[in-house]
């Protein structure tokens, strides 16, 4: 650590902040480390010391000593996405409510190089914990692989030990309100194949019609934009379809306008519910019936796993967040 | 740093490395340190020994000796706005392809406080360069207070120094494309007061009626969502204006479905240009004819301008990149 010492401008250290404060340097290091040994007037006259010599509290300089940051490394993908950009501001927030701060990193989600160098990106930092968005089975790959030794959770992932929305029972919801109010060719426009949360809803959307009885089929994929939902339009409207289920808001708005634009209206021709419950999914036009997931729940659990204990996540299956259905006007009766 | 060295498990340290390679701790260092006094062959000998040991890169040990990290330090803040999540997704991938990560960390952009904290914590992690999104005047100035000494672009702001869509010329885009379709009666649906781009976008707005000699002015506040647009549109209609310049596309989506359930057709009735073009506006009923902002080229010229030269960067203007108009069906001559 001291080869470059000579190069560097004198900073003000710990040993100055012993000498002024009249202690020793491992104490003014346990005041750093906030360990609970410390007398309270010790504490208060090496603050104080540090306050007057200007002494700056520095991560790289406290990482090395504890390895306590009191950070959370947050490995994030796909950030354009809304639950993903929504789930990244509600660990925010409930870190920083737990006194903790939010380091994040972003990783091409599906590439496992991108993945692993930036965890180790994130580890190099000392992070005491890390959210790991895994929406791919070879982020979770990478991450058993990596076995960093840091206690991390999962998000927007299908694995049944991650902190979750119950991705299958959401897709159930949206389904069984189609049949519900009638409906018997039943549609899914899916999200991308590669995507373990679009898988469990396709299984969802399977499942929901089996246990109806219901033998109508069919399936169109998407990439999750309003773009792909609108270039879908032909292939269902040439189904038969009465109904679809979207496996996300925004490829239902996109379906919703290519539907429009070839004279089909929603819901008097053809009803569509969608998944997450986007805040623009209300003023669609019309309304959007959709499936709530409640990520500021999802974001506190995973934040109270990491800060509450400090220690390694059970591999255990956790209870996921249930999923809601909102009724709004996409929905209507069959002709 | 050495205080707690005992209680720490014993790491493979650069000594190890040397001692391997045969050559001197400076030696290692100056490989570790990318300086470009060190023979080729010298180099691979001590990468080659660092593997052999299983050596581990540490940002927080390289960051002491250095302070320099390849780490752009990114002060996000509403992250759930599409400007500023476009930005983090487009920064990252600029930086990455300059070889640069990225380490983000979020504030409360409003409290002056939370920017301070969040600056601090990034300063802490010894980054070279920092992109802090400054929508507000007070994020301004904190920055300036702080005096970081790191090199620094601000982005979301409407500082001329900073690095920016040009965010007058945009909405005189907006205000000419419905002045020239025939509307003398214009309204703007306005972002938050207090947000640097909504007042530029206001006083663009002002600049492009008042250069055409229109006397009717009516401006209505917003909060950037689809919900103050749609509670904006009984204002709207009141008024008697023909045309609505919206602050951005979703409250612009908003103020459509607000005037359509009170019968006003959209654009039939009144026509309503929006702001950014996101990938939804494309999809929106009718599709949003919008002013389009280049976050790619904006992300693009902040890292390049944090990493090209390694020093801070001039106070001097920085030419705006230009917004453009994008022409689509929510535009028509008044009746």
């Amino acid at each position: 650590m001291s080869e470059n010492a000579e190069a560097r401008p004198r900073a003000v250290g710990v040993r100055d902040v012993a000498a002024l404060a009249g202690v020793s340097r491992q104490t003014v290091s346990r005041v750093l480390n906030e360990h609970p040994d410390v007398a309270p007037e010790t504490r208060d006259r090496v603050v104080a010391a540090m306050d007057e010599l200007g002494y700056r509290m520095n991560n790289a300089a406290r990482a090395l000593g504890t390895r306590r940051t009191r950070t959370i490394g947050v490995l994030a993908s796909d950030a354009l996405q809304y639950g993903p950009s929504r789930s990244i501001a509600a660990i925010e927030a409930s870190a920083r409510e737990a006194g903790y701060w939010v380091s994040t990193a972003y990783a091409d989600s599906g590439d496992a190089d991108s993945v692993r160098a930036a965890i180790e990106h994130l580890r190099a930092q000392a992070v005491d914990g890390l959210v790991v968005f895994a929406p791919h089975a070879r982020t979770l790959d990478v991450l058993k692989d990596l076995d960093t030794g840091i206690p991390t959770v999962a998000l927007h992932t299908a694995d049944c030990s991650a902190h979750s929305v119950d991705q299958v029972a959401g897709a159930r919801l949206a389904v069984a309100a189609l049949a519900d109010a009638g409906h018997r060719r039943i549609a899914h426009l899916a999200g991308p194949a590669d995507w373990l949360e679009a898988e469990a809803r396709a299984s969802g959307y399977e499942a929901e019609l089996a246990a109806r009885g219901l033998g109508f089929r069919m399936t169109v994929c998407g990439d999750w934009t309003a773009r792909s939902g609108y270039e879908a339009a032909a292939e269902v409207r040439a189904s038969g379809a009465t109904a679809v289920f979207a496996g996300n808001d925004q490829m239902a708005l996109g379906l919703i306008t290519g539907l429009r634009e070839s004279g089909v209206d929603v819901p008097a021709d053809v009803s569509v519910v969608g998944f997450d419950d986007t805040p623009d999914a209300e003023y669609f036009w019309p309304p959007l019936t959709t499936v709530r997931q409640d990520f500021d729940e999802l974001a506190r659990r995973a934040v109270a796993a990491l800060v509450g204990e400090g220690e390694a996540i059970a591999s255990a299956p956790v209870a996921p967040v249930a999923p809601v259905l909102i009724t709004r006007a996409s929905v209507a009766s069959p002709r």
